[in-house]
């Protein structure tokens, strides 16, 4: 009879090690974590028999080349629990070790027996053994006290001197601290990607560089950007957001409001990238160049702002990729270029680039090189327009290439697409990603998004980025000449997500022309200059400022997953709980119906506020400094959304 | 600048496939299921972009060498679904494959291009282009069709003929069954083991053929055992175990009531294997021959009953392999054997083999050898006496291989340990498993036992096989000389779980006699041979009787994973539904507590028993016969404990 079955590699392993914890698909997709961050790591470690096993954490930093140890330590039921603590910005891996460990086995047998008066006989010979096999990788000083045990232990009187030995603490310690690990199993091996804190809380701006000129009718600069940071810092924004800054194609250029044709002052669709002047790594002239673009980008990183720029891979019909790589694209049977479409429609101002294309290496290569020399200018954060449209494998191999030479670099997936999708391109490596909040109005909607965010397996790899509107979706909640909806969705973006955005200045100034039914800008600014009034103050500037501040000074607010929604007596009050590990505890409570006044029952989780039924406690309205002192879980609270369609309390002893 | 991170395989690949349902551990471990069963298959599918993709299912039977196909449809929300058949008793396997479909999206936008009356052109040459490709792998049919259509794409007039030819139902079948399958994705390979349907519904009596025989102080032989068929066919069993049948050592040997040593009639305990008449591959002479025991099989099964025998791997010291093999054993430093040891407690009549040995291979396929002579004589049951105490490894790999040989085996595991380590031995092959039920007395315990093992994901893998009693666990609420307890225990294994065995004669004599306050018979018949009386009917019996018919009758009590509780008004009384695909639908009630009668106020699950709120509906007492109209979802019960501590329905039209 002849084996049907392979035998394993190395049968003699009798450890099987499962449900490591933290997994994202045991291993296959990193999970996410910020500098600074400690994380429980724990494993179901499971071996025959009642010998005892030794298990350890093995885990490599970005800078280390060889695996480092941690300790695990058995808990109940086979569970096994250790910490991993990342001080370092990139890519940490870690797995599980787990062995037979005879000589702490041995060692527990014998001494069971040295205090039942069994006398010792083959278990010293045993002893010798381990103990000869740990002297061989000790050191100079645990070498030698080895050497005198040995002597001990040779010594064919004295039982007593040997029972001592055994029984003693160094001993004991020596067996257990100096494992002799053979046979032994590991787990899979884990990445963890850990982010500069910006990751995890930051405040975007978006707005296009060419509408900045104080001139009306003047293309903006990268100096005319400069001139707005001191505003752009007053409201306490981190994040400095660009559409693309490239060269904009003529060929099919597209005129205000998507016109078909564009007349010859329409500048254009920044999105349609790539003309004579250049493609993906060159500046629109008109923008200024790229020592002025560093120079922007130096000024902001002195007020601790980020410059964002769009990377949006697509080619108007003048990119030069066109005529230099056809092979990139795709290619119709009879020679010409097939453009974007969705059928019926055409887009024959956007060439798609064909991530099929049998010189996909070289197209990775080359958009690679565009974000490194992004990169070399000092561009530390990218939103990318439509990843869902390019290929998996593509970003999570384009992403860990840029973090393996600028780990601090942020990604944002600006994805508006289905939601497995999405997911997609979090787990593959984005930092970072738009979400459906836009379109979640009810409080009902939200709270289930929200609980889908934070509560599901999704928290594990999709950091949230709210965005009230965005300069193609205006929704219909914001079609409105009313600032309580700008008011309220604002705050709830900035207090449920950690990271949020606005499109600015259109929010502030609640531009609101739709083209109604559609959720989009009428005369939208991607397709025109447009002359805002930058010296706006109102009361959305007034509460930029204010939420932004309170933000930074509560640490609360500076998670997403910290999130408990409260039980309210309306339907269209949500009022929620974020509760920091420093004992920060936030309560948030919005009116998100139409009443200008309510009076709603909230029922506080009373518990996870570090509170008792009979405590009394300091209610700290933030936004205007009052300090009521509450008890127990219920509170009737009054919203005038008159005066603010929201409340924010700190919870304080 | 280098590139840091490797290119995938293919960059070409555009589809991410996940959560392949079902599946265990991402395919790591085999899932279970019966012959004739079907599964509905399902996998999230995710692309990139707006193209359309093509899936289906590969799977293997266990006669086929190459992949076939099975369809997949597309759902909702990037999910698809199937379904497979399982014909076969063996390994089956199965994995998904997606990849865009260029030339259904082609087909699909062309479509959408004629119904908005779009002219085509280049599109033309596309269809072209795919239909070529199709021919080259068509049948001479299909390929003299796509002919005649080249024809009308390549005639240079007559645009209406080819705007009917895209737009005919042969040409979109052409192109739907016709898939051009390049730069696909493959998930990982799921297997499923398929058992015969016995795997899935037992009923066992494990018995010590040494006691079978009529005459006092006798030892009993297999041709006494087959005197017993009789009986066992009345009571209705279908799995005849016995306890090990092969020589038994002399060194060292136990005495009655596990005697440090023995009297020179003393038989000796049967797991301790081997002496000069042989080992494992030995039948015990005072028991017959071998042909007396392959005799056995063959009359067995003539009744449909399995004769399981137990693999213990152990050895005494007069096993065979201690002289030919001891480098399969521990060797100690001063060159004797390890006997088993639980410090400070050493058991000198039994050597366990040692699995981390050198020589493992050999070890592995000796035993393995073993195994496949036993099938050879006829044995398709085997009960693994403590797999716990030996590799999880090796368990997989003998598993495997015996069924690559002899695929409709039957491993049931017994294994009295910590429940990691059981789990991981159902999952890796064991057809069924010992469990805790043996002492889950409450109500509250059965419970919450019973919904681990039905509705959590250990259902998947694990299949109970519930014992009352067996040789070395007599349970505190068998210590007594009342037959209620025994008529509940026997009940709820029953009813509980499909697969479920007794420890007999004791049981139905109940046999009570314990070293209390162990859970352990006293005079244990695995230390003497017991002289039973085999004539004995009582009210045990002929539940036996009744309970193993209702069981083939009734489809419900043939799956275990169908249950459902019902809420009780009385703590000590347990309701359970079980319902069959085919309508069958079975209430079971059992008095688990002291009072011999009660009444209790039971809530039905209506809309599982396929009941309205307002019909009336048949309760058919299986045990009585009586038929009583209900309606609505609270019945009140009454059990009369004196008669039966429990009561079974079937709910009929």
């Amino acid at each position: 009879m002849k084996t049907k079955i392979a035998f394993p590699g190395n049968g003699q392993k009798r450890i099987v090690i499962e449900k490591v914890s933290p997994n994202l698909e045991n291993g296959l997709y990193p999970l996410k974590a910020i500098q600074g961050d400690s994380i429980p790591i724990n494993a179901d470690i499971i071996i025959d028999g009642n010998d005892l096993v030794s298990a350890r954490i093995l885990y490599k930093s970005p800078s280390q080349t060889k695996w480092q140890t941690a300790s695990l330590i058995d808990m109940e039921n086979n569970r096994w629990s250790g910490w991993l603590h990342f001080h370092e910005i990139g890519y940490y891996e870690f797995k599980i070790e787990a062995w037979i460990d005879h000589a702490k086995t041995w060692l527990s047998d014998t001494q069971i027996k040295i205090k039942n008066h069994i006398t010792l006989d083959v278990e010293l010979s045993q002893g010798i053994s381990y103990l000869q096999k740990i002297a061989k990788l000790a050191s100079k000083e645990l070498e030698k006290e080895i050497t005198s045990w040995l002597q001990i232990l040779h010594n064919k009187d004295n039982y007593q001197a040997k029972i001592a030995l055994l029984s003693s603490y160094p001993f004991e310690e020596c067996i257990l601290t100096n494992p002799i690990v053979y046979n032994a199993t590991q787990s899979f091996s884990q990445g963890i990607y850990i982010d500069r804190p910006k990751a995890q809380f930051s405040a975007w701006y978006t707005c296009f560089p060419r509408s900045t000129s104080k001139i009306a009718g003047q293309h903006g600069t990268f100096k005319d950007v400069e001139a707005l940071l001191p505003r752009l810092q007053e409201f306490g924004f981190d994040t400095l957001h660009f559409p693309p800054i490239h060269p904009i194609g003529t060929t099919n250029r597209k005129g205000k409001n998507n016109a078909e044709t564009a007349s010859s002052s329409d500048p254009g669709v920044p999105n349609a990238i790539g003309s004579n002047l250049g493609g993906h790594e060159s500046i629109h002239p008109e923008l200024g160049s790229i020592s002025d673009f560093k120079k922007l980008i130096e000024v902001c990183k002195k007020r601790n702002i980020d410059v964002a720029i769009d990377l949006a891979i697509q080619c108007s019909p003048d990119h030069p990729w066109v005529k230099s790589h056809p092979e990139w694209f795709t290619i119709r049977p009879d020679g010409s270029i097939k453009p974007a479409e969705m059928p019926p429609q055409v887009f024959n101002d956007i060439y798609p680039l064909n991530f099929e294309c049998a010189d996909w290496q070289n197209l990775w290569l080359e958009i690679r090189n565009i974000v490194l020399q992004w990169a070399e200018w000092g561009i530390r954060a990218i939103c990318v327009d439509n990843p869902h449209t390019k290929s998996f494998h593509f970003w999570k191999w384009l992403i860990a290439e840029v973090h393996a030479n600028y780990p601090d670099m942020i990604w944002l997936s600006k994805a508006f697409t289905k939601p497995k999708v999405k997911h997609q391109l979090s787990k593959i490596g984005f930092t970072q990603s738009i979400t459906y909040f836009t379109w979640r109005n009810s409080a009902k909607e939200l709270r289930s998004y929200l609980e889908e965010l934070t509560q599901t397996e999704v928290k594990d790899y999709l950091r949230p980025n709210f965005f009230p509107s965005t300069p193609d979706i205006l929704p219909f909640g914001l079609q409105t000449n009313q600032t309580e909806p700008y008011l309220t969705r604002l705050f709830l973006a900035a207090t449920l997500s950690s990271n949020y955005g606005v499109y600015g200045p259109a929010y502030e100034l609640m531009y609101h022309e739709a083209n109604f039914p559609k959720e989009e800008f009428k005369n939208a600014e991607k397709y025109e200059i447009k002359h805002w009034n930058w010296e706006e103050r109102n009361k959305i500037t007034h509460t930029y400022t204010l939420i932004n501040r309170i933000r930074k000074e509560n640490t609360a607010l500076q998670l997403t997953n910290n999130l408990t929604f409260c039980e309210t007596s309306h339907e269209e009050v949500l009022a929620y709980v974020k509760v920091a590990e420093n004992g920060n505890r936030i309560l948030a409570i919005a009116n998100i119906g139409h009443e200008s006044e309510v009076q709603v029952d909230i029922t506080l989780p009373l518990s996870l506020l570090l509170k008792g039924e009979f405590d009394i406690f300091k209610a700290h309205n933030l936004f205007t400094g009052e300090r009521a002192y509450w008890q127990g879980e219920h509170q009737t609270i009054h919203i005038d959304s008159r005066m603010y369609p929201f409340l924010l309390f700190r919870i304080e002893d």
